[in-house]
């Protein structure tokens, strides 16, 4: 593992406040740049660019270099960490926001470094899609750029996510986001009218029920993991991604098939993920850990090899 | 195909008025042991027993028998036959019951011929469990025992229904029936805990995505079928179950491999139902389109053999 092509990855740094029924925590280690990060870097050497302020504790830096997450690119401003409060009700499917202070990331300008350029392997995490494309600006030629995105975007900053969706060779989105930005209920159909959009693959991650993928004719649909008890949802789209991207640059493989496996690789992450807050779970996991929860995967989906 | 252990199939025999964004259907031939019996006469021959007043139509009995369905259990009785009218909003989920008329179902005490007690395969279609409980009583000894209900038995004869679920082997419920059983919003747990409650493997029906399968120590998750277009999705959970057991009756194998495939057969023949109304889909199949769906769920299943 971690022999694979560097991944850039840009997107936020946060300190949380997360209350769910089974617990809480307080300026917790968090943002979409750092959890896709740390589920990227079981599998390949990660480069983050993002922003923090004077606030944000040196144990966290410690922490992401610990786990060859390569800081270059991470601007340290002056002013406060964005800052992020949230809780989930008892089903665990929706966050649902308390508050949201931007701070230092509301003038987060995302600069490339120039080793970075070159990146073959780029993650878009849910920021504004106008620096989404200044980012697509800086990198040279990337074998597979995806993108992340929300519900605020989809309202607020259509016409530029449409341009990110040209540009991008994989969009990841969550059921409602799909429904919301085609307007229609069928995932499928959703999924079909977004790759009329730009992206030759399309992610819709759903939860509990699992993720599909669509591409130009062709459809799977990954199961999930049998988890009895979720502690904290938060991150888990985050590390799917972390994990998918990770697999394939993991792997510099990007046909179909092994996005298939990167999807399932992508699941395992946020499998573990939700199983404790923050990143205490996808800090400690064990390369074989994850290795046998894939099997696991494989065991679930399983009833008939393809003849 | 129907050349499998015979199936006794119990429940309901109906004309539906149905309305969906799709179109509409009056006094169409419906009633959960008809989906159910339709579905499984494609792999075994089907014994149903069930109560029609006058007025049924005689061209819906020359429909059955064609199909290879049993009658000697299906009984008349002077009045009008079962009627159920509902619709379907945009999102096809949830059927909205604009009347139901019980009339000669009210009275209705399953008789099981003398000739049907030796049914190695049993559909306990969704009825009143104490109905449910008279057949069991009746039946000898079955090798796979099945039954499916709904929400208004869960709540107004749960004692009963409780009954029945200790002596199947396996129950079909979909995904709000188990969340509402077992008070928990985990299907997971909620597969577990009823199989707590007797049966060997519970079925969650989970809709437009998909099935999972909880046995003692196992778990499966079955994909659905990537419709673009639904346009009835009344008999989806029947035919699902008509699959299943006909599947099952054909291999005469219970083993966990083989009812992991019963559930893509059954999931196959829900998929074809609610591309038609009423059982226009149903009863035009040919073996051919069954069996390359089957393989189609292969595909969209698959990431990697198990090693």
């Amino acid at each position: 593992m971690r022999k694979g092509e560097p991944i850039l990855i840009v997107g936020s740094v946060a300190l949380d406040n997360v209350k769910t029924p089974f617990g809480e925590v307080k300026d917790a280690l968090g943002g979409a740049a750092v959890y896709s990060s740390i589920a990227a870097s079981y599998f390949a050497p990660v480069r983050l660019v993002g922003v923090v302020g004077d606030d944000f504790p040196q144990k966290h830096v410690s922490f992401l270099s610990s786990r060859n997450v390569d800081l270059a690119g991470l601007q340290r401003m002056h002013g406060q960490t964005f800052r992020w409060s949230g809780f989930y009700e008892f089903d665990l499917n929706q966050a649902h926001t308390l508050d949201t202070q931007l701070n230092v990331f509301a003038s987060f300008k995302p600069e490339i470094p120039e080793a970075y350029r070159d990146s073959k392997y780029v993650f878009l995490a849910n920021i504004d899609p106008e620096l989404q494309l200044q980012v697509l600006e800086q990198v040279r030629s990337p074998k597979l750029a995806i993108c992340d995105t929300m519900n605020y975007w989809i309202e607020n900053k259509r016409d530029a996510l449409l341009q990110v969706l040209k540009r991008v060779d994989v969009a990841f989105m969550n059921d409602s986001e799909a429904r919301q930005l085609c307007g229609i209920h069928s995932l499928v159909r959703a999924a079909r009218q977004m790759i009329e959009l730009g992206p030759r693959v399309v992610i819709i991650k759903k939860g509990e029920h699992g993720a599909i993928m669509v591409s130009n004719g062709t459809y799977f649909s990954a199961p999930c993991y049998p988890l009895e008890e979720v502690k904290d949802p938060t991150g888990a789209g985050d590390s799917f991604a972390g994990g998918f991207i990770g697999y394939v640059a993991s792997t510099d493989d990007v046909s179909e098939g092994n996005l298939r496996k990167a999807t399932i690789y992508g699941s395992t992450l946020a499998s573990f993920n939700v199983q404790d807050f923050s990143l205490r779970r996808l800090s400690s996991l064990k390369p074989e850990e994850i290795a046998g929860r894939y099997c696991e995967f494989k065991q679930i989906a399983h009833f008939e090899d393809l003849g």
